[in-house]
């Protein structure tokens, strides 16, 4: 665990000196987990920073935490906040002590109220947003594992759903169950599952509501697995009831879609994948192939990275300017939606790793019709 | 629900008109959720701003949500984030169509990158956090009564959860029993559940863990509901086996600091009620109290609003400026902790509602030995 949270240290301070800085102060929960492996902070309130000096590693939190941070953060410096020492002050210290000219921080993350509070008299701030989420963006192979572990249990999810799907049954009632069933698995959901019967499929973020199941039904379901820090996301389309040859054109078109996206990599060599692949081009390459067949462009995005968080660096855009590397771990996940009708969308895991893409969602994708 | 959500806008109205603000640029989930009742917007990522001029309310966010918008919030109108149109072209058209000049902003929900590419070319802006969070202090009788409905639920998952704490269980499993049985009943978690057993109960903010339960162990259990968009938030700590002539001392201390804080309102007359009473005072008479009896002081505050949110407006600290004004609900927790050895904490939820303060939590807090 330390080997690990050390060597993240490690490549960070390699990261400040390129970019010329003195310290990093880091704010948001992700990256907290990322560098420190501790998930007790809130996510709604802000109880903790770290910063990170070229020598030292700082954590900054409150009387409520130092007890467990002493004993599982044991790789940082505690500096406990109080009446008498507030944040401001102990950053002043350290900045101080350290002869901090140039800080980066997270301006993606931090507030313009902790800005103006924490830094009214520092004017060699660097904003910055991209320092640790651009180093997430590579996974470790331990990581990867952690995530295909997450994918494995959103496989087992998703069988177990399948004779779930039953006549009356509830949007809610099949959210409830994936959520139920994952955690009684021993993982949670990185995201509240999305439960779309019939026409409600053709919103890509439907809140499962309390649409009862009826006969010749599309049913989507996009979930996905938290478990040791590190998330999945899936999703399947299928059908209740038989289905029409409208919704298997849709469907096929999807999955051709993908596949024709999944093809980009596989038809590069090992030094092309090794130099990394524009990401806007995996998805120009699905979004013209649905378009081409007549139907509207995806209203999202093709993919996106996936780690700590559900949706990270790279970004599979248009307007991306992400380059897909090997280590990364992103979603494939073209879609069609037809407003008042349906949608259809097929989302895989996949990851780039010892010089090939491997898919590592592994859920059935032929046309199931229940 | 429109009538509701149009009064809540109209006494938005008036306060701008008080602040001399020409609208007011909402960002953060539970305004969006108060000022709307839609809750499908993601909480970790931007997804959506309202904003509200002197006479119009506008709701900007991407093709993903429209369907649900115009269906759910149909007192906003719609403005669609697309790659031709931006949230920043978007926003600089309605300023300009309204001729906004001073605007007020989040600045405790807003990063610094949001304000940089928002804003870059405006030079009214009034950066504000609480014209909204002010608001949702004081709440409206139907307000009152889904918190009440939250809290009645919290007693109902701690009966049944008197029943489930048996020798061997694991702090997660009762976390995860709370939960689930929350759940079934049709209400969410409000947080994560604090179950922490024996020594781990001197951590405040403790992270329920892999721990068995073992014989003469103290239980403290902090955990709340969310139902139709309203919070509750319960504490109580009860001891597994026959506990100790120290521990019942330090019990019956944290029940009189509780007792003492809610005698301050009893005492007060119908005009002083009504004219408020300052939040730090009451914590003042609880933390004294326990100080008085050779404990160390409560490490956190004595107290906090709750509404859609699970911390909100009033602070009952140490160094709160606020008033508590008729119409607030609010928690009273004090607590004792030693490190090493233990901690006791009581919690209930209150509100000061026809000139009286009612308790809302009723789950018995007589010293319960199981």
């Amino acid at each position: 665990m330390t080997t690990t949270m050390n060597a993240r240290l490690l490549k960070l301070r390699t990261l400040l000196k390129i970019k010329k800085l003195d310290a990093v102060l880091v704010s948001s929960i992700p990256n907290i987990i990322y560098l420190t492996g501790f998930t007790g902070f809130s996510k709604d309130e802000r109880e903790a920073f770290l910063l990170i000096t070229k020598t030292k590693q700082y954590i900054i939190t409150d009387g409520r935490y130092s007890e467990a941070v002493l004993e599982k953060i044991t790789h940082f410096n505690l500096l406990e906040v109080s009446s008498q020492n507030s944040i401001k002050n102990l950053l002043g210290k350290i900045i101080q002590k350290h002869k901090i000219k140039k800080l980066a921080i997270e301006e993606k993350n931090l507030t313009l109220y902790e800005n103006k509070t924490l830094f009214d008299h520092y004017n060699n701030i660097h904003h910055c947003s991209d320092i640790i989420n651009s180093l997430r963006a590579v996974k470790g192979s331990n990581e990867i594992k952690l995530i295909e572990n997450a994918c494995r249990l959103g496989d087992k999810t998703f069988d177990y759903l399948l004779k779930e799907i039953k006549l009356g049954v509830s949007e809610k009632e099949l959210a409830l169950k994936i959520e139920f069933f994952i955690r009684k698995m021993g993982g949670d959901i990185s995201f509240p599952p999305i439960v779309a019967f019939g026409s409600n499929s053709s919103v890509p973020h439907h809140v499962s509501g309390n649409q009862k199941l009826k006969k010749r039904s599309i049913v989507l379901l996009d979930f996905g697995v938290r478990i040791n820090n590190y998330c999945s996301d899936m999703t399947r389309t299928v059908f209740f009831g038989s289905s029409t040859d409208e919704l298997k054109r849709m469907y096929s078109t999807v999955l051709e879609a993908q596949n024709l996206a999944i093809q980009q990599f596989n038809n590069l060599t090992m030094e092309q994948l090794g130099r990394g692949i524009k990401a806007y081009k995996i998805d120009e390459t699905a979004r013209d192939y649905i378009i081409s067949k007549g139907y509207p462009t995806i209203p999202h995005s093709l993919g996106h990275g996936i780690g700590v968080e559900v949706h990270e660096l790279p970004r599979l855009s248009p307007r991306s300017t992400d380059i897909i590397k090997p280590g990364m771990v992103f979603s494939i996940e073209p879609g069609i939606y037809v407003p008042g009708f349906g949608g259809i969308r097929i989302e895989d895991l996949v990851v780039i790793q010892n010089d090939k893409l491997k898919i590592i969602t592994h859920s059935p994708k032929t046309f199931i019709e229940l």
